[in-house]
C-alpha cells in the first residue's frame, strides 16, 4: 500500500451571473477544487472527474495533518494508480449547491447578507457542467482528454458530451442512468419528506434558528444506503446476526444491520447538509437529456464527439445494467463509438467506489490507450 | 359486480393470561372478529384468514351504513367467490398490538389504567397464532380446514403449521417468506427510525401528549409502498409523468409518483396506530422458524401434518419467488405434501391482494378440492 500523497484545496471565484436552467442566476459564486499531476505544455492530459451525491473535490490523497481523510476515489485516482496523476492532471470540483467549499445553500446570499438556505437555487446536471465548464476555461483547458463520474458524476460526463461535445475526447460514465425511473424518484422524494418535514428544517432556514434537521437527515441517509448495497451483499455481510446471543424484544439496534446503518445515518447527519441533499436528489430526478427530444436518447447525443465508455455493475438495483444498457443502445443508434462493460460485482451501486479488480484493470487499460492518444 | 354482502364485526374478551415469547403476558385482552358463511355441523369447514401489517379483520364485505368500508380481501372471500362463503365458515381476526379493535398499544393497561402506548410488550408471530388458537377455542373449531395468509399472513399460516400441526388440514402461504433478509430489516429499521425519532412519538406515550407522531409514520409507510409495488408496475403507471406541463424547480410534488406516495402516507398517516407500526414490523423481523433449528428450516417443518400451498409473484421484490421456494425446498426436505405456484404478475408484493384470474384461479380449484375433503 502506497503511502497517500498530499494535497490543497483551491478556490475559485467568479463573477457571473451564472444562469441555471431553472431560471434564477447565480451572480458570483466560488467552486472548491483540486487537482492532481500536471497539465502537460499542449494542455491536453485534463480529467475531469464528476462527484456523486455526497462527495466532494477531495478527489485522492490527503491533507496534511489529516491523515484518515483520504479522497473519495483514492483507490483509482493517483500516481500509478488507473487514472495515473503522474500522466494526468485530474480535476476535482465541488458542485455547486454542495456543502464543501463551493456556493451552496450555507454562503452568505450577496443580495441579503444572509446564508442563502431554501433561497438557494435549484440546480441541476446541466448548470453542474456549465459551471464546470468556466472553470476549465480559468485553467486554460479547451479539450478534456476525458470526463470521467459515477452515478450521478456520470451524468455529468454524459451532459458534458452532449453539451460541449467538442471539449471532451472521452467520456466515461459508469453505474450510471440517462434518467431515474419511478421507483428511483420514489425514494428520492421519500428522502426529502424526512427532511422538509422535520421539525427543525424552519423552511430551510435552520442556520437562522441555530438547529439542523438531523433526524430527517439521518432517516433520508439510511434510505439511500440501503438503496447504495445489493441485497447479496447485505446479506453476506449482516444477514440477520444480532449484536447480542439473543433476541432483545424491543426498539433498540438489535440485528447488526439496524447498527450499521443508524451509524451511518449518524455520522452522514453530522457532516452534511440537509438543504444541499434535497437539492442534489433534486438534480439527480430532473436529469434526462432525451427529455427535450421527445424522449428518444439516441437525438439527444447525435451530436456528441466523445469515444465512451459505459460501465455497469451486475448487483447495482438503484441503477441496474438495464439502464447503462439504454445509454449504449441509444449511442450506437447514433453511430457512436462506444465499449460497454457489464461488471460482475457483488457490491451493488457502491461497486463503482470499490477497487474490484476487474473495474480498476479496464479503467487502467482505459487510461492507458488514452494517454497513448494524448501523446501522439 | 354483485353487491357486497353485510357484515358486523364481534369482540371476544379473554380472561388471560396470554403468554408472550418476548418474556411478558398479557393479563386480560379481546380480539376483534368478523366471521363470513356458517360452521357446519362436523365444524369442519373452518378457514383462518390472517392478515398482513395494516389490515384488520375486516375480510371482506361492508358494514351497514359504510358501502365504501369493503373488507380488504373482499375480492377473494364472499359469496361464489374463490374462498366461497357458501361452503366454508371464514374467520377474521385482527391481530393482538393492531389498532382496530383488539388488544393493542391504545388499550387501557389493566395495570395502570392509562394506555399502554410504548408499554405494550413486542408481539411475535407465534404469539398470534397462539392467541388464534384460544378464539378458535372459543369458537368450538378444533382442526380448520385451512389457515390462509399473504405477506405476514403467510408467515402465520406457517407458524399455525408448526405450532399446531393437528389444527390444520391445509396451509396456504402467499407472497411470503421464511425470514426477512438483511435488506427487508433494513426497510423496516428506517421505516421505525421515521417514527422513534419524530418529536411528536414522545416516547411512545403520545396518546397522553394529544399528539401524533405523523410525519414519521407518514415516511414509514412511503417507505414501505415503494417495497409493495414493482419497479416495473411503478414505471409503468407513473414513469417520469409530471403533474404540470412543465419541470417546477422546486420541492412541491413534482412528478405524479411523487404525488402518489405522499398521498398514500398522508392517508395511512391519519388512520393507522404509530406504536402499532413499530410493534409489527418487528414480529416481521423476528419471525424466523428455522432460528431454533440451527437455521434449519426443514426442521422446524418436520412435524408439520397440514397440506401445503405456497404462491409468489415474479415481480415482489419484497419477498420474492426465491423466498417462496426456500419454504418449499424445505417442505419437499422433510417430505411434505407441498404444491408450488409462481405467478408472472406485474404488481409486485400487493399483487397477493389483487385479482388476478390466474391467482384466483389457483385458490378457487385449490379450495374447490379442499371442499371435496371436507364433504367427505
Amino acid at each position: 500500500m502506497p503511502s497517500p500523497f498530499f494535497v490543497t484545496a483551491q478556490q475559485f471565484d467568479f463573477a457571473g451571473p451564472l444562469p441555471l436552467r431553472g431560471g434564477a442566476q447565480l451572480r458570483d459564486y466560488s467552486l472548491a477544487v483540486e487537482t492532481y499531476g500536471t497539465l502537460n505544455a499542449a494542455r491536453s492530459n485534463a480529467v475531469l472527474v464528476c462527484h456523486a451525491l455526497n462527495a466532494s473535490h477531495h478527489v485522492a490523497g490527503v491533507y496534511a495533518g489529516e491523515p484518515d481523510n483520504l479522497g473519495w476515489w483514492d483507490n483509482l485516482v493517483g500516481p500509478g494508480k488507473p487514472l495515473d496523476t503522474e500522466k494526468f492532471f485530474v480535476i476535482g470540483v465541488n458542485n455547486l449547491g454542495s456543502c464543501f467549499g463551493s456556493t451552496g445553500p450555507q454562503s452568505v446570499n450577496p443580495d441579503t447578507g444572509k446564508p442563502y438556505g431554501a433561497d438557494f437555487p435549484v440546480i441541476t446536471v446541466e448548470d453542474w457542467v456549465d459551471a464546470q465548464a468556466v472553470l476549465a476555461d480559468r485553467l486554460g483547458i479547451s479539450r478534456f482528454a476525458a470526463v470521467i463520474g459515477g452515478s450521478l458524476g456520470g451524468m455529468q460526463a454524459l451532459a458534458w458530451s452532449i453539451r460541449y461535445p467538442k471539449r471532451l475526447a472521452n467520456c466515461i460514465v459508469i453505474a450510471s442512468t440517462p434518467r431515474l425511473s419511478a421507483q428511483n424518484i420514489a425514494f428520492n422524494d421519500v428522502a426529502r419528506q424526512a427532511i422538509l418535514t422535520d421539525p427543525e428544517f424552519h423552511g430551510g432556514h435552520y442556520y437562522e434558528h441555530g438547529v439542523v434537521p438531523r433526524r430527517g437527515l439521518r432517516v433520508a441517509r439510511m434510505i439511500g444506503h440501503i438503496t447504495y448495497l445489493s441485497d447479496d451483499d447485505m446479506a453476506e455481510k449482516f444477514g440477520r446476526s444480532l449484536r447480542a446471543d439473543d433476541l432483545q424484544y424491543g426498539y433498540g439496534a438489535e440485528f447488526e444491520i439496524e447498527s450499521y446503518l443508524r451509524y451511518q445515518g449518524d455520522k452522514f447527519s453530522e457532516y452534511f447538509d440537509a438543504n444541499t441533499y434535497l437539492l442534489i436528489t433534486k438534480a439527480l430526478d430532473y436529469f434526462d437529456p432525451a427529455r427535450e427530444h421527445d424522449g428518444r436518447l439516441e437525438r439527444a447525443l447525435a451530436h456528441t464527439e466523445a469515444n465512451y465508455l459505459v460501465a455497469s455493475f451486475t448487483t447495482d438495483w438503484r441503477f441496474a445494467p438495464a439502464r447503462s444498457r439504454e445509454i449504449v443502445r441509444a449511442l450506437l443508434d447514433s453511430k457512436k463509438r462506444v465499449s460497454y462493460a457489464e461488471i460482475d460485482a457483488p457490491h451493488g451501486h457502491d461497486a463503482f467506489l470499490l477497487d474490484d479488480p476487474r473495474y480498476h484493470t479496464l479503467l487502467h487499460t482505459w487510461f492507458e490507450q488514452i494517454h497513448r492518444e494524448v501523446q501522439a
